[in-house]
């Protein structure tokens, strides 16, 4: 690569859109409202996103309804935090998510926890873009703001 | 933007005391310490420091002082683990979040999350800098060292 | 730093095998699979590994061996899981680890939390490299993808 090539690559992750690349691990309905926001957020900023579904998230990603439990320090406060997230008209997560993804964000199911949980391609919902490996999304995230959540 | 612009700001955010920025979200007591610790050394290093304080974790920095729960899974470490705290003179996690404020960190509370739990501006300490959104967060915490706490 | 020093330190992070590092935190026995998945898949990758354990999940890393709780909220998945784990021979955590150790990565103790929960350096098990601050792994994580499990 001549330098040229290299200021030039600099530049596009330095300077334009960036990028933000979050694994989904915990799988607590309350968790995935800060995943919706932060896609929808950098998503309309422009911004490449990048989400990895593992662990127990993979069951907010089924076709199949799960009942996602509330994280367990706070599941007293769901009841009120569910009417003011719809009295407030925030749109649900898995809206944000699908905005998100018209704006190009990808969502990748995780294979090894897919195996192990059970589950194949054919059992996830729309939102989901492929299955692949953990080094597939490490890769993909380079340069970007990572979160675990 | 020319060139040498461009560079300048590379040889910022790449060579200079680089930047942590940090989503506290869980808002269980013990995880108040790392974001202390990590926001409290990072200030010290002569990095920038956000921090995006949204979900649970708004209840611990609102002007009325509210009883956080511990982390479920270890909930019987707790009162051992606050008199450890103490004999060994760890400062508690405001007074360090404190410390890196006067180094230069900054607080942002979640306008979204603050709106659907019933907070306003004033309802915060004196902690906070501000409320925004989380495009402003995403956009502050480019090229930095991000965690979801 | 010259101009030219500093071109070649921008090349170096940009485009070489990247870093991950990860904050070992939760320590809940589910969350060790990620943080083994994740080492193990990204030091095969050529990236540098840096993992700082810290609160709870010291507990995993001691010559001591500790029964980790699991997540609460899906603590009734616990049995199946460990079973189809086995079945699907995917290797415990701690030998994920200890691949990726084997190409590079390297784990720290957070010294400030052995401290308050009572152990020293010769209480860990080999897993473990040396016993640092959280100044040591901020600088160390510098142009890494970065998350807190």
């Amino acid at each position: 690569m001549n330098e040229t090539t290299m200021e030039s690559a600099g530049e596009t992750s330095a300077t334009t859109g960036g990028k933000l690349a979050i694994i989904a691990y915990s799988g607590t309905a309350d968790k995935l409202i800060p995943l919706g926001v932060l896609a929808q957020a950098a998503a309309a900023m422009g911004f490449a996103v990048e989400i990895f579904v593992t662990g127990f998230s993979l069951l907010a990603f089924t076709k199949e309804r799960h009942e996602l439990p509330f994280a367990a320090e706070y599941a007293a406060m769901a009841p009120q935090l569910a009417e003011s997230l719809s009295a407030n008209k925030i749109a649900p997560w898995d809206e944000m998510l699908r905005q998100a993804k018209e704006l190009g964000a990808r969502v990748h199911a995780c294979s090894m926890m897919s195996t192990v949980m059970g589950l194949g391609p054919d059992d996830f919902g729309d939102l989901v873009d492929d299955v692949v490996g953990a080094a597939t999304f490490v890769a993909a995230a380079e340069g970007a703001e990572t979160f675990f959540i």
